[in-house]
């Protein structure tokens, strides 16, 4: 860090190279903009932020964000399929999903995989209420939508294990997917594909 | 975009994406970062970005950034040769040659390159007052570090007939820069030779 910079400008570039995805020359582009054509920008941006923080949770229901006091976009929306859930890892995964368009029902964020190495246990992620869930919303079906490496898979089958009882119809992502490959790797039309696909998870 | 945001998130990404250098994937996981576990880093982010705005303006003497109220750490220096001038196009050329360590001296931000085919004319930029400051300074050399395309070279002559009567030294940077490039276009150690091997402007 050059010390020739005056403070302020210091300060917000040492916090824009900690943010993900951007090194040290964006982060002094940025402020550069800033400090030039983006001036009257400035704000508005800082309000959207703090925005943010204050008006946005998570849906107590199926995890992914809602706008405080506002309905979930999917769990209330009558143009979604509530008889078919959709159990992921995280809100990116949902995000992902969406711009495949392939998939037209509610989600259920499981926060994580079961990793028991990691000391992640069914106590830590929203696996309670997804049995709750899928018993009061009379589910049709529930797909599995993890990742095919080693946490994804057992996650996979103690989930099916755990819903099983429940008479519930319980699929999982065709493996169109790359072996060992979470969601984050696969581009919309292999999603797609993957989702069209997907197949019966047997015991 | 996607619908299926809620509005706070939606509004942050459209101002987000508007940034230079982020798209709409780059946009999405800072969003997703910031919601997760850049969460408690918001309200020093948006105050970064409010006191840059309200507390970094302009050297009223050599247009670098100062902190308002504060001595400018070039002008007010020191620790810098107030006897070499460096005249740049803009503060990101100041930045640059900051970061060669080639120059120990003090800077004349111009704020563009003459211009006539944009209407950019010597009232436009902070020429008045260069002639006035390298009067007062008393200078012993002035580098004109513009590019080599040319509004620069036009520029460089323009300057070098308005200071010649002052009888101070009149320097460019040495023609190590690619022809018809500015000063973003070269690496540090190019820029660093450019500096060592400057030479006078002939009439």
């Amino acid at each position: 860090m050059n010390a020739n910079y005056p403070a302020p400008i210091q300060r917000l570039i040492l916090l824009l190279k900690s943010l993900p995805g951007l090194g040290p020359r964006s982060a002094e582009r940025l402020m550069l903009w800033l400090m030039g054509r983006g001036h009257t920008r400035i704000p508005e941006l800082a309000e959207a932020l703090v925005h943010l923080r204050n008006h946005v949770t998570e849906c107590p229901a199926c995890g992914f964000f809602i706008e405080r006091g506002a309905a979930c976009l999917f769990c209330q929306s009558d143009k979604r399929n509530q008889k078919l859930l959709c159990v992921v890892e995280s809100a990116a995964d949902v995000l992902r999903l969406e711009r495949s368009g392939a998939f037209s029902g509610i989600y259920h964020v499981l926060g994580g995989k079961l990793s028991p190495l990691d000391n992640v246990t069914p106590s830590d992620l929203r696996i309670e209420s997804l049995a709750r869930r899928v018993h009061e919303l009379q589910s049709e079906e529930v797909i599995i939508a993890l990742g095919s490496d080693v946490e994804g898979e057992s996650t996979a089958h103690y989930l099916a294990d755990l819903l099983r009882p429940l008479g519930v119809r319980i699929t999982r992502l065709a493996q169109g997917m790359p072996a060992g490959g979470g969601l984050e790797q696969v581009d919309e039309l292999t999603l797609h594909q993957a989702m069209s696909g997907r197949r019966l998870l047997e015991s």
